[in-house]
């Protein structure tokens, strides 16, 4: 095999009451790149379709992270550094900056492309710490809580960044994601400006509460344990106000059956989980209704939780 | 049935990185109860064994805890309260002060017995409420970081006080707990002074990183997953200083194979986790040593994680 066409999908960092720690993969929105084997060692970015972005492999997050990876494979004896080489096209369907990881997409999916030919050296936990490198680029940043998702698919817990300590947790059957983008621009350094440093204890121990009852939620498949602890008294208020509409938006998916919603990752999207296809579609149509009647422009998306992350198409 | 004795099984509150809110039971240790049904309306409590208690209801946990729970019976249209009214008489084995839950095994007791002599009208769950009465009156703090386990066995985590939502989970089978408790007098007010309001968020992410990664752990089984978990860096540096030989205490439970150690609730009371017993009784002999070289005196227990909580005996 030369050449793997791979789907990077979108994910969900954060979830509420998981800043920096939770994230989820999204099933059916995502880029999808095209990589190569290549006689000349090194990494070339070919093609980029759909953004505005760097093609040399040192000023993009793909290249960066493969980079990362290449570097680790010449360090093993084992290994032949001349036949590492690769090519990659990548064509983006994720909008920079939407705050469902396009940043992480490309970097997870050029290392999980790149170790697909090569016959598998890494495991997908593996892959996340090069992946982290892309993120480093992206945002000065080197965190895992979209590429683990991207990469593994379900739910991801980042138990820590340092040492890298990642744990897949399957997601329920039957739970969706709807994902509204409104169409303004928020920096993800504006995102973080807005955060304190030190938060309450009453704060944070609502918090540990909250994520120890999602992921018991997650474990049990109980739907409405994890509506009750999809709950964000830290990051929200603090970030929300960057948003335009977002109690409306909020209000109108919990009005729609939602378990929850908040901001996904740094925003500007916004989340919703729900049980079931049909909840999850009432809630998009909700949720339009609010933006259409501000007139912004949207883009929305309804899509089941992918349980297996990145793949070969 | 017009009398029942009761097990009443001390617990751990916080676990590391749980503070306020997890919790588990333990097997072997714990107090004796006897609750008995009685003509005449009311509680009285006729015996108390191994600890100056008040005998009136009011001033007892106990008592109180019963009190609570007669005043919803007697709220309740379809009971009869002139058939409700008890006598208690406590065995305590558990030390008051000691950091493992003496309060809560009593306020639980009393309320467990009860409910089982008048036909179990309220699940387990159901009686947290009622002996976190107990607790307020013991700590001027309703909580339920020791009650809830005490009641339902296993481990508890309390995603929220208000409203209550207590979530047990099972215990890994082969989790045993060792438990050191230094006879010093700590209070618990003094205990609660240390504490700060505010912590850092990159403190308060870590975690809840790992209350996380402890839940996750529980439900998989993973025990080294539940070592790496159990950490505080937010309310173990402030309290262990109060507690003689607390590190040492900790890097021989550590040297001796634990998954990890803590204060066990405010302490002063020092608790160890490990995979099996024998590793649990390893880890006994090593603290008992650092404490016989301290010529500190001390109780010490080895119990396995009791999964099913307060029992008719």
């Amino acid at each position: 095999m030369n050449e793997v066409k791979v789907f990077c999908p979108a994910t969900i960092a954060n979830l509420s009451c998981g800043f920096d720690v939770l994230g989820l993969c999204l099933d059916n929105v995502g880029d999808e790149m095209i990589v190569r084997k290549s006689a000349e060692k090194g990494v070339r970015i070919t093609k980029i379709e759909g953004a505005n972005l760097p093609l040399e492999a040192e000023k993009n997050v793909a290249g960066v992270a493969l980079l990362a990876m290449l570097e680790e494979l010449e360090s093993n004896a084992d290994f032949d550094p001349i036949a590492i080489g690769f090519e990659i096209e990548i064509y983006k369907h994720i909008k920079a900056g939407s705050g469902i990881g396009s940043s992480a997409a490309s970097s997870a999916g050029a290392v999980f492309g790149a170790n697909e030919l090569l016959g598998n050296p890494f495991s997908r936990k593996e892959l996340v710490k090069f992946a982290m490198q892309g993120e480093k680029l992206a945002s000065g940043n080197a965190h895992a809580d979209n590429v683990a998702p991207a990469l593994l698919g379900g739910f991801t817990l980042v138990r820590s960044s340092n040492p890298l300590d990642i744990i897949k947790i399957d997601s329920p059957n039957e739970l969706f994601a709807t994902v509204i983008h409104p169409q303004i621009e928020l920096k993800t350094s504006d995102a973080r400006s807005v955060l304190k440093q030190t938060v309450s204890l009453k704060s944070a121990i609502t918090q540990w509460g909250n994520v120890g009852g999602l992921v018991a939620g997650l474990y049990t498949q109980d739907y409405d344990l994890i509506g009750r602890s999809l709950h964000d008294e830290i990051v929200e208020p603090l970030r929300s106000v960057l948003i335009p509409g977002f109690d409306l938006i909020k209000q109108s998916a919990y009005e729609n059956g939602a378990l929850g919603s908040g901001i996904s990752g740094s925003g500007p999207s916004i989340f919703a989980l729900s049980r079931g296809k049909e909840t999850a579609e009432k809630i998009a149509k909700g949720m339009s209704a609010v933006y259409d009647k501000m007139n912004l422009p949207y883009e929305i998306h309804v899509c089941k939780v992918n349980d297996t992350g990145m793949k070969v198409i």
